[in-house]
């Protein structure tokens, strides 16, 4: 199996109990997947992974895995600070039946390389043949993949993607030069996305994508086709998404967009705090200025 | 019930198979009490916390209270990045016997200060009437409690004391100004204790003390005299113990010269590494001199 | 008079007893403009001007002006953490015949958004209509242009440029969107020129232009004709010198790869350090990949 | 020769035009000394020297010297990035009669320790045998003095004393056991002078000192007839004094008091601003607290 193009990091939808909203994240499945994504992405940063219990986190691959129907991918994130947890997660969402793991390492003490490489490693293996999506965001996770440690682990067999959130768009292009052949790029929130495809990546994972898939799909597909010229023209106006996307708090923004679009996802999980009404007023904005409310 | 005086963090023994330890562990607190601590405060930074999960947590409280036999007071750590969670811990703590609560605020997302204080109160009041130290390590945990939020939560009858594990002894002495008569200090291990108890402090809560129990009592028995100069003398060489501590991984630190000293406290949990050979040679060296080996 | 294209960033050539060397920077001049260069770039950073003093920058750009005879725009830097130092510099530049400014502002002290704005302004004016290009490098002058701010100085008239040396494609996207018009924006070797160039940028201005200028060139020229796809062909090699640019400290760098070009730049200015044999290799590796040793 | 006690950090009084005023500094300095200050050191961070030409600075220094009329020490500030100016400027001051030098490395480019320590011993010769006062700043100077760069230093003759302006106490108490009887400590206002004290130091160098001679005198006379608990009482009301201090820009923050205190000594030089009349009036209820107005 391999993956390319659009995948929506979901946003985990709660009730006023701190429960999981299940027939709100169903909807929302069956929305992104008929306006074209190729892909599901739960419990990414945008999923609010951090905050949920393993039982929460499960509960929300498997409603997406049956919303989903097998139609597109679906790639559960797996987060810990220790190899056993991961393991632990990585093979109850193997059961459950994810079709990849994005690997998130997180950490309290600082971790050597060697010991980054072990914790990938060790969820590549219990991936069981399943693609492994590695993802570094230097900016929430107090941990980084470095390069030499990313070469080393774009030599085991399936871990076969990246997903940087870091800002630095050259270092994608050091990524993809070393690792050609073996590890594929996508594209974080933090970049823009058209410059990604044209050095060599092939898609994007990332939170907006949930609250304006159609016009991420018309990017991708320009820049797919090799048209720049019309892949910047539709650049442009998306990039404001990823503006206020960087400015807010990443969940309670997307949150607040679908609430904006019909989406009963509720609040950010708290002590994060809801979006306040200007915000949200400038949320509306963005979204009605390239189409999407 | 009040605390003062040197509170070891306790580390979290664990065996091969990454479980808890508990004969090692009520091994440690037997001895640390031979050595005349004042309290015991499983799960912060050196227990590992981070590393564990809820039923291990559970299972170090449960070992330290039943080893303890009511001699000392015992502070469990909780710690989350959710309210919810932070709640279901401090209840399943007080329901274990524990005599306080360290509170610890993780994040992922940054939290403002309402949130910051909404937290610390759902703790507190869920820790019904038992002591709460306020807990923070800007170091490691990517949120801090400002000096507004400090006074606010001082208020609260039950947060009592405070724990600061900056390198800033000044902002101890602002804290203690701010809230005299609601809020009592502890040092943290990378504060000079002689310093802190000299501005007003009350004791110390720090990993080292599990290695130095009888080191830091005379320290702290000095200053409570107000015999100044015979505190330095003794925090003098007791300071290279501190420094070793920050040059190394803390909790494989103190693991490391706990195994020194005869106790089978294993490894730091993976994908954290052991200390080198030479790493270990620098710690035998320190407590050598300071004779704690 | 407009600018475009590639502007290498020249070295600060000095002798033995720290003194300008006049010769060997008017032959890097000729032969750069001899490789087709469209501008030349005294007193950047890879120039070292923060290790000159007044006189010392002078004679840099009275020497570059000298060896240029008129055929390239001459963009000489001003730099300063006052606004009386920068307006002296800035006349005295303009006196000896530069064409345009390239503007930093170096803080000890944090400055809020006015001072910064009353800074630029002042050069602006000093600079008596001729084109100012705003610098910005977060990495080294614990400064920064914020968004609002760089907004307001691109409706002052002259002006006309900005070149931001963050890693942070993302934000001159958001640059060009918010100045349309008014500014343009030069690539700094922290980005991808290709990327810059496709999402609007005209240029760039960098230390590896000085020893890559053919390449940089060709680079450009495609760009500019549309063809992403030689770009991208040239961009790929070109890359592995932006590595190394980034990985050793920027004038020693560019410093040994022009003393392995055969230019006598000599060291870099102490305390810095002369790059290590192993470096020399690195870069010569480099150099020859891309044809340009 | 040798220093001890309270050093007030002078501002640099300028006047509309940016020039030094003289007059204006001169008072300043026969103030300070009626009130008893120990010695006095022109061109620290509170005095601007980051703002000021080479002129400028020997004019500050020339000034306070004629003003001292040789009762108390005089420590001039040396600051530059590289070493020939630094030598330049130290030879200066020596000429001018300083009876010690304050060693201030700023950076551009990270230097490395050997660099570090050629720059620091370059001043010390330069010195001709006159005191040098290492001086680190981390959160202005992007430049750190490591311990291991400390101790080597501390091993040159007329390398005497080191004022480290971290907030970090406990790396005082390191400095102080690694260099004993070579290197003497002085705080800055960063730190508890009364703990400085405790722990070893001999006095502190600080910008506050200006605005609070008498006070800070009476609490250096209190720790040094080892008489602690009225060191604290001294201590607890100034230490608003250095919190202000941290709060607002140093220089901005001085200048207001000194004009508050009737001390014509203008505004800090811009791009820095002024003090809003809110901050204004915070700092004159802290110095009517603490009998400073």
């Amino acid at each position: 199996m391999t993956f390319h193009g659009v995948f929506p990091y979901l946003v985990s939808p709660t009730d006023e109990l701190g429960g999981v909203n299940m027939p709100v994240l169903s909807d929302l499945v069956e929305h992104l997947i008929a306006n074209g994504v190729h892909g599901l992405a739960p419990l990414g940063s945008t999923g609010e992974f951090a905050y949920l219990s393993d039982e929460q986190r499960l509960d929300v691959v498997r409603t997406t895995i049956a919303a989903n129907r097998g139609r597109v991918p679906v790639v559960a994130g797996v987060a810990s600070t220790s190899i056993r947890h991961a393991v632990q997660q990585t093979e109850a969402m193997v059961e459950a039946g994810a079709d990849g793991i994005l690997a998130i390492l997180e950490a309290y003490f600082p971790i050597k390389d060697d010991g980054v490489e072990a914790y990938f490693t060790a969820i590549a293996h219990a991936a069981k043949g399943r693609p492994v999506v590695l993802y570094t965001n230097p900016q929430f996770q107090r941990s980084d993949l470095s390069l030499p440690v990313i070469e080393r682990l774009s030599r085991i067999d399936n871990i076969r993607y990246i997903k940087d959130a870091s800002t630095n768009t050259g270092r994608l292009l050091s990524i993809i030069e070393r690792t050609k052949g073996r590890l594929d790029v996508f594209a974080a929130s933090a970049h823009i996305p058209a410059c990604v495809l044209m050095i060599g990546g092939l898609g994007w994972m990332a939170g907006p994508a949930c609250i304006v898939p159609r016009q991420s799909i018309a990017l991708y597909e320009a820049a797919k086709a090799g048209d720049w010229a019309r892949a910047m023209d539709l650049q442009r106006p998306l990039w404001r998404v990823n503006e206020i996307f960087a400015k807010y708090s990443i969940a309670a923004c997307i949150k607040a967009a679908l609430e904006l679009q019909g989406f009963a996802v509720g609040n950010p999980i708290p002590p994060q705090e809801p979006l306040s009404d200007d915000a949200r007023a400038e949320i509306a904005q963005v979204l009605r200025r390239v189409g999407a409310l």
